[in-house]
C-alpha cells in the first residue's frame, strides 16, 4: 500500500491508476491507490477491480456483493469450521444431509489443518433462507459433533482462548520446534491480551535451561524432544508466568535433526494446570512448516480437550 | 492432505479421484491425493490439477512447466526482493531499464510489505537467455541498491539471519506487540538453529517483568510502549540468552489501545549487540496483522543496517 510521503512527486503509475472509462462508475478502494470501478455494457454489468487479494477481497464483500443482491433473491450463509477430520471425511459425513436437501449448496474448504463446511441457502425472502440455513445447519452439528470449533471466520487460537478467557483464566506458550508460532497464532487475535500472557520461545538448549530452568541434566540424557523436557518446560514457564495454563512443544520440525529413534514430525506436547502437568507424543507427516502449524494445533487440541473435560 | 488411518475405509471421494480420462497422461500429485493429468485434444494440451494451492504450484513448477519448457526456447529467471519501496516507485526506478530492453520481460508482485521485482529472458538458446538477463539484472541492482535484501524465494529474515550466521552471532527476540511473529519468521527457515536463540514473548506487563526483568517502576512511569521498555526489554533478553544480538519490540497494534499521544501504529524498536543499545520509533499504518507484520520487519531491518554498518 502506498504510504503518504510528501516530499516525492506522484509516481506516474498512481496518476494512471486516476484515469477510468467514461461512463464508469467509481467505486474506489479502502485500502490502496488503485480504484475498482463499474461498467454496464448492454445487460451486463462488468466490475473491475484491483488484483492484491487483501484490497480485491474487500471490494468484493462491500462493494460488489452488495450490488449483486439487490436481485430478487436472498442469501443467507454459514460457515462451520472443522478440526480433526480430512475434506473428504468431512464431505463423506454430511453427503446424505446434502442429498435430502438440496435447498442448500454445500461447499467445502481445506485451510491446512482445517476444513471448513460452508452453507449457503438462496430463497425468494429472508425468513425463508434464514429457516432452510438453520435446519441445515443444526443437521450438520448433530453429525459433526466436537469436529466444529467454530463457524464464520472465528481462528481455532481464538475459539481456544475465549473459552479461556471466559473462565478468567490465562495461558503462557513454552515452544522449541514451533519457534514463537502458537504464542503468534494466539496474539494475533485482537483483544487477546485478555488471555494470552505470552510466551518463552526457547530455541537453543542454552534458552531452555536459563529461561525455563530445564535441567541441564535432562536435557543430555533425554535430548529436548523427549516427554521429561516437554514437561518441565510447561511446568517451567507455569512458575514463571503464573498463567493458569501452560502449554509446551518440543519436536523435530525438519527438514534436518530427524533420527530412526525420533524422525522429523516426532513432537512432545504437554499441558500443565493447577492439576497437575499431562503430555502427549505426535507423530505429524509434512514438511516444516507442516509440522509446525499441526503442532501448535495439537498443543491448543490438548487445551481444548482440558476445558471440556471441565478440568482446572 | 489425507492422513493414513489403517483401521477406516477410504472415501468414496479418493476412490472417485481414482479416475481420469481415457487417453490422459497422469502425472501424479506428491502431496495430495487428487493426482494432476495432461491430456492432448487435437493440436492443444490440456493440465488438469488439484485446486489446493500447495498442490497446485508443486505440480506447475515440477511437472506443467517443464513440459512446457520442452519447445524450441529457453527461459531464464530472477526474482529482485526488495524492502522499503511501494510498487509504483520500484516500477518508475527500473522504467528506463524496462523500455531499454524488450528482450527480458518485466514483471511486479507485492508480498506485503515487501515488493518483488521479477525479470525473465526468453531466448532461443541458454547462454543468450542468461546473458540478457545477467546484463538486465545488474542494472536493476544498481538503481535499487540496499533495497534488494535477496533473490528467489529467500525470506528476509532469512537474509538477516544468514549474515548473522556468517559472522557467528546469534539472535534473540522480545516481543511485546508481535507476539512471537519475530521469533517465528526467524525460526520458519531450515536450519534457523544455527542462528536463532529464540525469544520472550512478554505479552503481559508481569511477564515484562519477571520474564525480562523490566523495572516495575519504568512500566508505571513510561508505559510499555516506551524507549525506555524497549531499551529495557533488548538488554534483558541480552543478559538472559547471552546472543549476540536482541531485538526488542513493543507498540500498539490495535484495533484497541491507542491514545492520542499513542496512537494505533505506535511502535519502539531496540536493538543491543556487544556496543550497546540503540532505540528507533516507528509508527505504522494499516489493521493489526499489518502493524504486527511492519513492526517484525522494521526490528530486522535495524539489524541489517547495523550489520551492513559493520557495527557489533
Amino acid at each position: 500500500m502506498a504510504k503518504i510521503r510528501p516530499n516525492e512527486p506522484i509516481p506516474q503509475n498512481n496518476l494512471r491508476q486516476a484515469e477510468v472509462p467514461e461512463t464508469a462508475e467509481v467505486l474506489g478502494n479502502p485500502d490502496g491507490s488503485a480504484p475498482a470501478f463499474a461498467l454496464r455494457i448492454e445487460r451486463c454489468l462488468f466490475f473491475f477491480l484491483p488484483g492484491v487479494p487483501r484490497e480485491y477481497h474487500r471490494i468484493v464483500q462491500e462493494m460488489v456483493i452488495p450490488r449483486l443482491l439487490q436481485a430478487n433473491v436472498v442469501l443467507r450463509s454459514r460457515i462451520l469450521q472443522c478440526y480433526g477430520v480430512t475434506e473428504s471425511k468431512l464431505d463423506e459425513m454430511v453427503a446424505p444431509i446434502r442429498e435430502a436437501h438440496p435447498e442448500v449448496r454445500f461447499g467445502f474448504r481445506t485451510k491446512f489443518p482445517e476444513n471448513h463446511l460452508s452453507l449457503a441457502a438462496l430463497a425468494p425472502d429472508a425468513a425463508a433462507a434464514e429457516e432452510s440455513l438453520a435446519r441445515v445447519e443444526k443437521l450438520c452439528r448433530e453429525v459433526l459433533g466436537d469436529l466444529v470449533y467454530g463457524q464464520d471466520g472465528v481462528t481455532f487460537a481464538q475459539a481456544v482462548g475465549e473459552r479461556v478467557a471466559a473462565r478468567g483464566e490465562t495461558i503462557c506458550c513454552a515452544e522449541s520446534c514451533t519457534g514463537g508460532l502458537l504464542a503468534q497464532l494466539l496474539t494475533e487475535v485482537p483483544g487477546s491480551s485478555r488471555w494470552a500472557a505470552g510466551g518463552f520461545v526457547t530455541y537453543s538448549y542454552e534458552l531452555k535451561e536459563t529461561a525455563l530452568g530445564v535441567p541441564h541434566q535432562m536435557l543430555q540424557k533425554h535430548g529436548a524432544v523427549s516427554e521429561q523436557v516437554a514437561r518441565a518446560m510447561a511446568e517451567g514457564a507455569r512458575t514463571r508466568s503464573e498463567a493458569t495454563w501452560t502449554l509446551a512443544i518440543t519436536g523435530i520440525a525438519g527438514p534436518e535433526g530427524g533420527t530412526p529413534q525420533k524422525p522429523v514430525g516426532t513432537v512432545w506436547l504437554a499441558l500443565s494446570g493447577k492439576n497437575g502437568t499431562t503430555a502427549k507424543l505426535m507423530h505429524y507427516r509434512g514438511d516444516r512448516g507442516q509440522v509446525r502449524l499441526q503442532s501448535a494445533y495439537g498443543a491448543l487440541q490438548l487445551l481444548r480437550e482440558a476445558l471440556r473435560q471441565g478440568a482446572s
